[in-house]
């Protein structure tokens, strides 16, 4: 059998034991299983964060991996616990708007709560339903057993409180959703959402500034330029070249930007 | 044959190559290990730490995983290196307290001195034996090779330094050990320890407060509450609902923690 | 077929996504590939912090190893990608200086220009090589695949801009070059570059300071004792015995350290 490959995406940090209490339980069920660390480091309890970490290297990987999310503000409560087909993949997390924030307009091709018990841990703990329930479904999966095994099919997800951006005219309004190691500024608004005028004709504004919009490439343009950039996963990106925008322009996830066409032929500051 | 998996434990720090050295020895002489990191955040020569981290993700590992560990305050003197075998776990570590504290009241099946040098690495260094003995030790137990080529039996080890709790009537005294991501408070209380008094009715006083403990779950209680929670490795937890417990508390590791039956019906405060 | 190891050393942050997105094209082309990851944390676009990084690991892992390094503040402009074989190794980088770094003396046996559209992702991103043409070349080479398909040979390589460690008479001028999280000081000069007198008999000067070197080990001095050391991939350390000697000294990676032959008999301070 081929090995499936696993991804983990949680806001456990890599530094304490909880990720390898998922890795154990999963190798335990699974020892073939290839894991790879999507980022542990997503900030305590933002699931807008972790979906969008793992919505961003989604393409890297082959359908049929399995990708288990753990940011769970709402562990202890009655919030549900699911698996979920899409687009190829499979996703568990909690049921708290995670995955719709990940597959976005896709419509899942089956959605699983994650009730049966002779699949989960025994006990139970209340605090860690990662390692107890989600890791042994993922296992599951893994093994390519029967998915109705995990627990009876539903057809509602809470649905995710992203903000997606805003259009007004030919205006794009959208926002920061994370800031990368190197001060790179990625923005919710799809590269592809800015197609229909050509790239060098988007004015953007951002944190009070106008800034050159859209490059191709950052080796055009001389040190310290802001930028905005086709990203490499699909997002517009704001960047300095050679440098650090975030700190620059003081922005980060939240901070707003916008999109809009130039109308005259005033240069670019 | 099946792969077997190993567990790294160490504080080295992930940001260091040192874990990857370890790695390439054990993957060059048993290729099909798996390899598991628990951390590498351990404060930099905490024996104690070191052990707890470990201990808490022991039984996510099925029977037969080999766990190293590398907090090694004495390298360059004469500490040994030892193997021991105890509960259907191999454990390598330095003879400095780590194995003890870590496998507790289980009486060792075996413990090897890691002296044969035809499974060192040569030459060997004077500061890095965790890459240059443990490691080439480590991978002769994953490939079944027999324990009695690592060196002679010997039957004592350096005992562990941990303080545990204390019982003075039917108040247990412990501390906090471990301070994780999200702020939570893990004790060196057992959970089992206190099961004698029904959950609702013990007062639990940490930093001259007193909490509400022990608490089933802390979906139960309104945000900002303190809370002590039987936690997910058996260990008393001091939580704070949606909330970061040691920022609130001012307690880290080493701070006491004391656990009372009530006597009265003065409400909790 | 025997799994081949693929390392990665990179300047990404181990916190955010870029890793992973490696990984998931690195195993969806070459599933079997065990990947080994040396540090994330390389100063962004620092290329001798890199290539230090990786070569002190190199001797821990065998040879047919491919080692995967991303450091690119070129990313963008013309600069090539290349892969390397040297001393049995395969090395993958942007031709920045940072292989030869890593490679010093070693004469390549064979140097490819990744030029093949046919290997690369589509479309190549102009921001990410990593992902869209250095993981896929990588794959091919742990596969097994004709080198020859990666692209054209060529015999020069951008040179390392790295300081080389300076003899001016009987005296080593270097420098330090990695501060590791215990705070030892690693430096640019070779144990053996220091063979040629008894190691009691160096003189060693950091900081402003004169200090005892070389020292066997360190288990042999007190508490407190400044050291330089054979280090265990072949450098000369600075340590503080059950300290931190970069606290201590208030040095850092570009620190001057200086090694001369004692010249009389005036005891160390």
């Amino acid at each position: 059998m081929r090995a499936k490959i696993l991804t983990l995406t949680t806001d456990f940090g890599a530094d304490g034991p909880y990720v390898a209490a998922l890795k154990g339980v999963v190798l335990g069920l699974a020892p073939e299983a290839r894991i790879v660390d999507i980022s542990h480091a997503v900030t305590p309890q933002n699931i807008r964060e972790g979906a969008f970490v793992l919505s961003s290297v989604l393409d890297a990987f082959l359908t049929g991996t399995v990708h288990l999310a753990v940011v769970d503000p709402g562990v202890g409560t009655e919030r549900r616990l699911i698996a979920v087909a899409a687009g190829g993949h499979w996703f568990l997390a909690p049921d708290n708007g995670l995955i719709p924030a990940v597959i976005g307009d896709q419509v899942p091709d089956e959605i699983h709560v994650l009730s049966n018990p002779s699949l989960q841990r025994v006990p139970v703990s209340s605090t860690f339903h990662g390692r107890d329930i989600l890791a042994p479904a993922a296992a599951h999966l893994l093994l390519d057993r029967d998915p109705n095994e995990l627990g009876p099919r539903t057809s509602n997800l809470v649905p995710c409180e992203s903000r997606v951006p805003r259009r007004e005219g030919a205006t794009w309004r959208g926002e920061v959703v994370f800031r990368d190691r190197f001060g790179n500024l990625i923005t919710n608004v799809a590269v592809k959402q800015l197609a229909e005028v050509p790239p060098e004709s988007w004015v953007v504004e951002i944190a009070g500034r106008r800034i050159v919009g859209l490059a191709r490439t950052y080796g055009d343009w001389p040190t310290g330029t802001l930028l905005a950039l086709p990203g490499s996963s699909g997002w517009v990106e704001i960047t300095e070249v050679n440098g650090d925008a975030a700190r620059r322009l003081a922005a980060a996830p939240g901070t707003p930007v916008q999109f809009r066409p130039r109308r005259s032929t005033v240069p670019l500051l």
